[in-house]
Order: C-alpha cells, then structure tokens, then sequence
C-alpha cells in the first residue's frame, strides 16, 4: 500500500494535485470545530469532480424512508444531516476567465493540513490560459474557540503581469444532499440581505424547521495595508455576494479575509438567531484574523496538551494516530448535549450523519480517557433525552412496563434505520448503552450521574432484555431469539454469546444499582421484577464449544464450513463487495469483533488462558470488513501477547483513511473508528484498564518503535505514560497520590512524580 | 361472516350497487381469457373509487427496483404485469350530463357474473340529474374460442323520455400501473388511426420494447335494427374515439357491439401485429356478437365437463369452488408456453402478475387432473425455457458447474424479487420445480418428457442442491444454513425440515432418473457427481423432536415460546398487520404449512400415524396467514379423519375472496390458492391421489354435504368420482380397463362402466 500523501509527524501535506483524489483529499483534508464542519472543497470555482459539503451538527432532514418491501415497525423516515450554506466562496476572474483548478495549468501545488494548529492552507500558482500567472495562498480554519465561527485568508499574488482581478466572495445555500433518498431539495429561504463588505443568508429545513443563519464579512488587503473598496452587491435565490475588480501589480499580494458566523435554532430561539449571527460575526472582523487565529490554535495546544500520542521511530503511525485524534476532536467536543457523533462526521453524508451504537463503544472511552469528564458525560445525557423515544420505540415493536430500545441510527431518538435484521435485531447496542454509563461512572466516580441519570436508563434497558429472553422448555434456560450481534454476517441468529451476556450483565448490572440507596424509590424495580430478574442471571443460556473454553457467536455456529480467512481468494475479498448477502451469512467468515467485542468489554470476567483460546479461534475467521474490527483485536492481541498481529492490526486501522484502503474515503471519513485506532494504542499497547477496582497498567512495545508516549485521566486525574524499548514512565501530574498496577505491581506516585520500571527487569 | 353477494350455484349476483364495494366487485367480477384480462370496471364514466385494469399477459416492464439497502445479488428490476389499454370505454351522455353512477340516482342495479357463460352482465335503471331515467343492459366477455377477441353488447333504454342521447366509445391508453415503484409511465405511442366506426391504437413498453395493438369497430342497434351512423372522430396524445348523437325513442333499446382484438408481439412479429389486430377485429365484427357469445360459451362448456365440481346441500361451497374454477381457467389455459399464473391472474397487479412456485406448487395438480396434458406441459416448458436463466442466477450467487436456482418472482426467468431472505433463501421453490415434473410424469406418464426437457432442469437443480448442502464436522452429516422455509415468519434458519427433505429428494430422484437409459450421455451426471449426490443422499440432517415422530421445523424451534394461535389476542390477529417483524420471527406461529407441506407432498413416505403426529403439533400453531396455507390442512385432516377442521380450513379457502376475509380483494383475488380449494375437495375430502404406483381414492364426506362429484384424467384418461353420504360412484369416461385402489380395495372398471361403493359397509 502507497501512501496517499505525504508523510509528516504534524501533517498531512499533498504537492501534487491530482483531480483524481480531489473527493479524497477533501474528505481528509477537512477541517470542522465539533459544531459545524466543512470538506476540503476550493474556495474558488472548481469545474472538476468534487463533493462540496458544509455541515451543521444537529440540524436534520427526515428524509422519507425508501424500502423495498415495507415491514411493521419500520420508520417513516431517516434523519440526516445535512449539507448546509457553502461559506468558503470566494470566485477569481481574470479578463473574464475564472480561475479553476480543473481548466487552468497548475505551476505549483502544496495543500497541508496542519493538525498542530488546525489549519487548512494552500498554496497554489496558476497560468491562466491568457499566459497569465497567479499565485493563491489561503488559510482557513473552523474556530475551536468560537465555536460559530470560521474565517479564512485568501491571497492572491500576480507573478508576471498587473492587471485588474476580479474578486466574488459569496454565501450560496443552493446545495443539494448527495444522500437524499428522493433527490428531494431539502431547504427553503427564509431570507437574506447584502451590503458592502457584508451579506448575511437564512435557510430553513423543510419540515423539521431547523433554521441556519450564515453571515459573512470580509477585508481587503494590499500587503498588509487594508484597502477600501467599492464591491457590487448582487443576490438571487439562496445566494448572496459581492464582487468588485481591483487592478493588482506584479509582485504584490492581495488578501481577501473572509470571516463566517453561523447560527442554528440547536442553540439559539428564532428571534436571537439572525442578531447573533450578525454579532459574532462583527466580533470576528473587529477582532482580526490573526488574532482568531491565535484563539484557534491556542485552543488546539490546550487539545494536544492531554490528547496526543508521540510516537518515536514510526512516523506513518505518528502521523496515523494524530491524524485520528484530530478528527475526532473536529467532530465532536462536548459542549453540547443535543450533538453527537456521526460515523463520517463533518466529513461526508453517508449514514446520514446519525448516532450509532459507535459512540458508546468506541467513542465514549476516548474522551473518557483525554478530556474532561463533563465530555464524556453530554454523550450520556444525549442518549438519556432520548429515553422516552427509546421506551416508545420499544412500545412499537411490542415491549411493554416502560421496556426501553435505543434506536439503531438517530438524530432525535427516533429510529432511523429499516433493515429488520437490524433496526429490530441488532439491539445489543441497547447493552452498550448500559455498559458506557458503568464505564462512565468507573472512570470518573459520578455515582451521582449513576443515580440520577444513569439509573432510569440502565433500567428501563434491563426490563427490555428482561422481557426479550424467553425461556425454553428445551433447554431448561433463558434464550434470546432472533439477534443480529456485533459481526453483521450474522442475522436473525439465535443466542448470540455477545448480546445474551451483555444482556445478563445489564439485568445484574442493573439489580446492582437498584440496592443503593440513593436511588429514588419510585424508580426502584419492585419485588416481582427483582425476583425475574434474579432468575434470569442465574439462568441465562450460552453456547460453547465442548470441551474448550470457547464461546460460540451463536448456536449451530459449528455447523458452518469451518474455514479461515486465508481460504477465501484474494479476488474476492472483500467479500461484502463479491458475495451474495446468503453467501456470507452462513460463510464461517466474521466482519467484526463479536464473541471478541465481549471478551474485550469483559475482560475482567475471564482468564487470559480463556481469552487467549477464544482470540485463536476467531481471529482467523474474522474479515475486518468493519473499520471498527481490528481495534478490539490490537487490544486483545496485546493482552496475550501477540504484539506481531497487534501491529499488524494497528497500521490497518490508524491508516484507513490516511492511505484509503477501503477506496471510499471520497465519500468521508471512519470518525467513529477513529476512537478505536486511539484505543489500539492506549488500551492495546499500553494495557490500560480501568476498572471498577483500580487503574492498571501492562505496557508493550512493538519492535520498530523506541517509544510512545500519552496522559490519561483516571477519576479525572491527569498521568503522563511513556513506554520506550527499555522503560516505562509514569508521571503523576495531578495534585494527589496515584495508586496503579503496572505490570502487576502495585505502586504509588506523588504528584508530580514519575515512577519509571526497567523492562528488560520487569519482563 | 357475512357474504359478500349473493349465493348462487353458478352465477355472482350483486343487487345493491355500494360504492365501497365497487373495488371488491371490480376484481370478484373481472373476466378474462387465458390472454388478456379485464376488471369490472363499468363501461362508462364513473367517478367514484375504482381501480380500473386490463391486463396483457407476458407484457411486462422491468420496474426498476426500489430497495433500502441495497446487498449484493439483487436484481436490478422489477418485471411488472402492465396495465394496458382501456378498451371497454364507452361514455354516455345527455343534455351534457355524464352517464355516472357515482353522481346519479341508481333505481335498480344488478351485476352478475355468470360463470357457466363466462360473461359479465349488467342492469341499471338510473335517474339523471334532469329526471330522465336511462337502462342500461351490458353483457361482455373475453372470447374463450378467440383468445385476441373480446364483444361488449351495451344498450340503452329510455324509460321515461324521448331525446338525444351522446355515445362515445373509445380506447384509452393513458393508464397508469397502480403498482409502480417511481411512479413512472411505462408506455410510449406508437400509431394511432381513427375512422368511422374503427379505430387501433398501438402502444408500446418502454425499456422492454413490448408492442400492443388494440383495434375496436362497432355497430349501433335499435332493437333487432342495424343503424347507419355518421360518428365523428377525435383523438388526441394515446386516445382514439367516435362520438355520436342518436334520437332515443322511449321505450326502445339502443345497443352499441363494440369488438375489439388485441394483439401483442408476444405471439406476433412486429410486422404483423396491426395487421392482425385489424383481421381480428373485422372478423369478430362479421361474425357478429350473439355468434361470438355463442362460440365462447362453447368453450366455456367444454371446460367445466371435465373441470366442474358439483356439491349437493351447500350452495356456498357450490358457488364458491365454481368461482374458483372459473378464475383459474380465466387465467391460464395452457395454450402458451411464454405465459404463467401471477398470483392475482389479470385482476389486479399486487405481486407483479409474475410467476412464483405458486404454479408448480398449487396450479400445476389442477390442470393436472382437470385438463389435456399439454397444458401443463406448458408450465413445464415455461420453467425449461428459462434453465439458462436460473444457471445464471445460481452463478451470480456463487454457485459452479452448470447448478440453477430458479427464481422466487419472474416474467422471464429472471430473479425480480429483492428481500434477501426471500430471493437469496427461499430455495425451496428449487424442489417444486423438480418436484412438478415428477408430478407430472406420474399424472401422465409422458417419460419422453422426462429424459428430454426434465432431467436437464432436475439434474441443474440437483447440482444446486449438492452445492447449497454444507457437511457439518459437528453434526457429522449433511445440512443446510440459512435457508427461508414455506413458512415465511421464520427468516434465515437452518435445517429447515422441508426444504432438507425436498433438497435429499431432489437429488434422489436425479439419481434415479440418471440411470434411465434413455437420458443422453452428454447430459448424464459423472462418476464423482453420482458419488457425491449418493454421499449426500445417505447422510441429510434431520432435526426431530425427541421420543416422538414429529419432524421439527428447522434447528432450535424447540426453544421457543411453546404457544397455539388460539392463544393470540383476536385485536392482535392477523399478525402481520399487528406485530414488528421480528417478533413474528421469535414466535413459534406459522403463516403457512411448512413441515406439514412436505407430509403432503411426500405422503406414500410415511405413516398415516407419523402425519397425524406432526399435524396435531403444528396445525395449532399455524395462523394461516398465506392463502395458500389452509388446503394443505384440509388434505392432511381429511387424511386423518378429522373431517371438521378440513370442512372449516374448507370453508375458509374457498370464499376467501368471494366473502373477502381479507379485506384486500379490492387489489386482486388469489387466483393462484384458488387451485388450493380445488386440491381441498379432490385431493382432501374425495382423497384422490396419483402416486408412481397407481391410482388412490379415498373419499370422505362432510354432514352437510348431500354429494358432491367431479372428473379427473388419470393417465390421460378421463374418470368421474361422485361421492354422496351413501356410496362412492366411479364411473370409466374412457376407452380402457380402470385399475385403481377405492378405500384400500383394487377395482377394476370397464370402459363407460361404474362402479358402486356403499359407504355403510365400506366404513
């Protein structure tokens, strides 16, 4: 596999424009600030392939549901966000000809994505096809300290001639979802105005009425002496500009800085929603870009400071793993409950920019570990709003006495997903639901969360899988009947080990919390409940392979054509692309972690020797066809020392994107998984766990690095964890006692103390 | 329940026009000929709800498929039965006021469907807005003896006036499918000519490129008197018309004979198809309607000597099997082979009006028993002519070396249906296949046939089979995952019993006819072949219930909740329109037989004590949901003397339209279970079987029944069975010696003689 672009510690660099990357690099290239995001896409016309996309978090279409043949309890529609006002619009004309990347030769081309600072720039110089040569640099970010702001610095430079160029900075809201089920056009004008220097555009969702108001200003610069000019203002429908002509000498560089506030009724009412805009937008021109710029990458050094991860001796992984980290924390900072994350982020539409079970499994330990718990904590209360929805849509399909089913995809905590095999089977994500709440309170002590929070969901999940076990007269136990676990090649299966044990867990769970006695007594589960629920712990059935420790993903799962992923011919993988649905459903061949995925969340219920056994057996037949695969695979590799396959593993997962390996990376990028490659490292390599009874630590390192290094926060305190070929270090970098195991040892640590451990000693 | 309209032995009779009717009636009334077909719709302009159809049989449009998620090995269509042009229209109107008996006072209605004649008949007295009072008298038909040909005799009475009265008959081609996926129009004009008296409009199916010329002439009567008209022509964008004015005398009846022919490039080349049209039309024209009605009536006489059921002391089951006759024979009559029996036949277009193992299953042991072998040798041929599809088919789902997989819904061999569980699983429909051709060489004894156009098509199957087996080291045997049984509230099972048992004796039955010297050697299977099927033959995984006889519907059917239908909620009934798909899925409730249709279709395999046992397990847990489900349920429990339950699952399947237990005959009836009633009666109570061996006859009568008799051909030759509460009749039709067995005692009967069984003494 050839990188895609250039390898940097710090960036992501492309020198050569090649319009046949252009959707991907826009995809990896793009830059968003947790509230809104915004492709890659030029600033100026550009006549070529390209996915022009700007997104607003929360702000949703329902989009009516489209379904071969419709099944009872299937959803009208699916939310999906949506690509929302083009605000980097700034057109270039020269003697009548526009300048475009895709028409004009290109002298010389340096795009970087400057994670340090999160920065989007280029530099590119162009001959118009008059002989005439222009050279543009522009920066742009997403401001990650305001977040209804962004701006961006564009200059021109004409190189061999002076003359007049023309200059259009716009706002046009004329933007068509490239996921629309109807090709339905999504918005209506709600109104706008254009002035000199300003312009401000209001648009409105059809239907669920979420309104956007996006309002610009912008600058004009000579060197670094502002200009006064005279544009012409123009508008026609969802559009907006100015455009002037200015004669520009040879040499010289022109800068138009463009400054954007958007607001949304996520956070604002319909009356404050057009005044605010047009006020962080003033704000933003009377405080300069440079200034912003400033705020902005301050903001990302106080990001870095706790969330990075140095790697020495690999800089492909180096890159990888802060490629991942950036992103996630582009797409989503915790600041606001009604937000979640989607699987492509800001980056792309597929999936409809939805919440997943993906967030509770993967995202929700990342921000546990790097940011402040009150992060972590907006995505528990996201789904806890949610639980009236939750326990209707279990209504729907049948459940009763306040049963509760997150829905499998959502916006607003109705169902969005119709597939049956998922949207009413796949409901092990109601387990990780359940299970990030535990996590939760086990990472920060939040018992108060646990109560009044925490509890009515955690119940209200337990009497749904109290209700969905059934009990067989065959087998003398509990069953649960027509599942779709973790691996999707998988469907309508009966006792899948995953959900039947997450399900166990969540109704033992769930009697646990019930005897604290901070728990209102009208939540409290009553005598009846307790005793089913007591009697289903005890009698949950599990298949397992006689005589082994191994835990079949389902029943009837050795009657399958026992193969390896190494049978299946190279040409046909993946085989999601090559096989009929039928093929691969009773194919051996797993698409993720599934029996593993519960080893993985569990894996303080089990010896190593049994996990160790469970990971030979499954790993083999597992396809990775899933970007949230290998992650719990690196994790349990390096538990059972298997650092070769953990690497292995990890490069795959921390460059999906980077290098594309899935060829799909023009349609947006893995967010979700993003996590995972972050827990490779953290959870995998550096063996942390944290668990109810304590911090833990079991670090590794792979052959070629010398060493890596990041913080954690543990019961929110920050520990600095470095591992090199000869030694771990551990820094306590908060105000009181740090009591871990490392490698088995029980140690302590004063603040601002590191303890270091030779490994050639400890190993 | 009450009846729908009233009870007669051989005739539909509706007295009392209700709008909320009208859609029910269009399809309860519809006619057709084997070619074509035609809802009841009136002739003249109504305006109320209606869902006006005229169906061509084999046109159909490739729809293009609508689809949620889209898996791989889906088709990428839809072929879609079209709805074709109006040719009934004539329009009436006086003083500017349309004939509408949406908006004008009925006085008296009567509608019959008289399926001794094969005709639609109407009478209406109506009052005009104005008060003048018009009958009306329509008789129509699809010519039985002319399958290009139908004759509408409309006329007109002035009851209490004398005036102008406006005729406009007419051929309309701007109709839209009901069922269309995108809401497009599937057809384009290709020629249009109107004259006095004559007009042809030819239309032609987009994408598929299927040509349909229809012409219509007509005569205008007063009383027995040819009048000379002077119409005047219009046409406009896929209409032609002539208008004309006429001076009604009180009391005297005006009629207008309108003939049309349609023609399709089905049956001819596009050079003749106008033409063709043209010749039909003219010659209908002179031979003029009462000849015409004549010549069909004819026909329709020939078809109920031999197809007729006549049922003593029961006037609704009289009218009911008679309905059911009369529909199939509306519906196909074997002339040709490009032409099958869409679940809804040519009154309405749910399902596509494709062909599904309906035929093979349900349709193919009625015109077995009822009709010349060449008919269904035809439904033979039709699934032959497409064995290069179903390789092709079986190829795309990974299979190798020449096996097929005949499709779940198709107009031409094609797949067209896409719910995975469904396309990709419901294999079963593979057996039927096989299973016909064996069917019918034992009904007919054509082994030509067999070595010829069936071994191909069952050693293809055959290979299917083989492949589509896995051994199981576990099981340490044959058997197959992920499979949808006849039982289609139970998705993506393994070892479903019936589809094992129809697979194991798929290939059996393979191995035996491959040893038949007459197959070709280069069709024979090889060595490694015959070895691999007998290996397979020998070691099929069965799942069974333990220390019982009962065969288990697929693995795991014992963990579920163990309930009967009865215990289902009435509100909650039927299930389908009540419960989530998945919880239809983890019930143990059946839609239709499933194990108990493998007890009927392999009935010789075992004891009448084993079927006893399965139907007791299962026929409580079955909610027959399918139309299809409640014949088999009749066959087994007349077979087990349970002669209640059969007369009551009777009663059900015979007017299930008629009485529209459903509440869905407004969409089209369920032409293809219609052969399922008639399997009820002769298969069931008169317990008729043609096995390899020989001829079987067992009859039971229900109380209510005084008698009941029909015919069958066994061997091609004809016999009549007539049972009453005293004494079996069997009377030899033919020309040779009758062997068969009677109540377990070997006969013999002479040509043209009977023989007399009391039943007193038989019992």
């Amino acid at each position: 596999m050839r990188n895609l672009f250039e390898i940097d510690p710090w960036k992501i660099i492309e020198t050569n424009f090649d319009p046949n990357k252009q959707k991907q690099a826009e995809s990896i290239f793009s830059i968003g600030n947790g509230s809104f995001g915004q492709r890659a896409n030029f600033e100026e016309k550009y006549s070529g392939p390209s996915l022009q996309g700007s997104y607003v978090g929360g702000v949703y279409y329902p989009d009516k549901t489209r379904v071969g043949w419709w099944k009872n309890g299937y959803p009208e529609y699916f939310a999906k966000v949506l690509n929302a006002t083009n605000w980097i619009g700034i057109d270039i004309k020269i003697d009548g000809e526009h300048l475009d990347l895709n028409s004009q030769k290109i002298k010389h081309f340096h795009r970087e994505l400057d994670m340090k600072n999160g920065l989007l720039k280029r530099t590119v110089r162009i001959e118009f096809n008059n002989g005439k040569e222009l050279e543009i640099d522009s920066i742009r970010f997403c401001s990650m300290a305001r977040e209804e702001v962004a701006a961006i610095a564009y200059s021109v430079t004409p190189i061999n001639f002076s003359g007049n160029v023309k200059f259009t900075p716009y706002l046009d809201a004329n933007v068509h979802n490239h996921d629309a089920n109807y090709d339905e056009f999504f918005w209506i004008e709600d109104s706008k105005k254009v002035d000199m220097q300003k312009a401000i555009l209001c648009t409105r969702t059809k239907k669920t009425n979420f309104a956007i108001s996006t309002a610009m200003r912008y600058s004009f610069w000579e060197d670094d002496e502002l200009l006064q000019i005279h544009p012409n203002i123009a508008q026609s429908d969802f559009y907006v500009e100015n455009n002037f002509e200015h004669f520009l000498t040879k040499g010289k560089k022109y800068t138009l800085k463009k400054y954007v506030a958007i607001t949304s009724t996520i956070n604002h009412s319909e009356f404050d929603l057009v005044p605010k805009a047009i006020k962080r937008v003033r704000e933003a021109y009377i405080t300069g870009f440079d200034k912003l710029k400033q705020e902005h990458q301050a903001a990302w050094a106080n990001i870095w400071k706790s969330a990075d991860i140095t790697i020495e001796g690999d800089s492909a992984s180096q890159q990888g793993i802060r490629f991942n980290i950036f992103h996630l924390y582009q797409t989503y900072t915790g600041k606001n409950a009604k937000l979640n994350i989607g699987p492509k982020g800001f980056t792309g539409e597929k999936y409809g920019g939805a919440t997943y079970w993906d967030t509770e499994a993967y995202c929700l330990p990342f921000y546990l570990k790097t940011a402040d718990p009150s992060v972590a904590r907006q995505l528990l209360i996201y789904r806890f709003n949610h639980l009236d929805r939750a326990i209707e849509n279990a209504e729907k399909l049948g459940f009763k006495e306040g049963a509760a089913l997150f829905p499998m995809v959502t916006m607003n905590g109705e169902e969005c997903h119709n597939e049956w095999e998922i949207t009413f089977e796949e409901i092990h994500r109601n387990g990780a639901i359940a299970f990030a709440i535990y996590n939760y309170i086990r990472h920060t002590g939040d018992t108060d969360y646990l109560t009044t929070y925490g509890f009515p969901v955690i119940a209200a999940i337990a009497r749904f899988w109290a209700q969905r076990f059934n009990w067989s007269e065959d087998k003398l136990a509990y069953v649960m009947l027509g599942v779709t676990g973790p691996n999707e090649y998988e469907n309508n299966v009966n006792n899948n080990w995953y959900t039947n044990y997450i399900a166990r867990w969540c109704i033992a769970y769930c009697l646990e919390v019930n005897e604290m006695s901070e728990i209102k007594t009208a939540h409290k589960l009553d005598e009846r409940e307790i005793n089913k629920f007591k009697h289903i712990v005890e009698n949950v059935y599990f298949p397992k392979l006689k005589s082994t420790q191994i835990f079949l993903q389902q029943d009837g799962f050795m009657d399958k054509e026992q193969l390896n992923a190494s049978d299946i011919p190279r040409a046909q993988r993946p085989i999601n692309q090559h096989w009929s649905w039928d093929r691969i459903l009773r194919s051996i061949f797993i698409k993720q972690a599934d029996v593993l995925q519960g080893l993985y969340l569990f894996e303080d219920h089990f010896s190593t020797e049994l996990i160790k056994e469970n990971f030979d057996f499954y790993e083999p037949k597992t396809v990775h066809e899933s970007s949230l695969s290998p992650c719990v695979h690196v994790i349990l590799a390096a538990k059972i020392n298997k650092l070769e396959k953990a690497l292995e593993l990890y490069l795959r997962t921390s460059r999906l994107d980077l290098d594309d390996y899935n060829h799909e990376a023009d349609e947006g990028l893995h967010i979700t998984s993003m996590a995972g490659t972050w827990m490779s490292i953290v959870e995998g390599l550096a063996g942390v766990r944290i668990l109810k009874e304590g911090l833990y630590i079991d670090p590794k390192i792979p052959q070629p690095w010398e060493s890596y290094s990041f913080q954690i926060r543990y019961q929110n305190r920050p520990l600095a964890i470095s591992v090199s070929q000869k030694n771990v270090k551990i820094t306590n970098l908060g105000k009181e006692l740090l009591k871990c195991q490392l490698k088995g040892i029980d140690i302590e640590i004063l603040a601002d103390d590191t303890y270091t451990l030779e490994l050639n000693q400890a190993q």
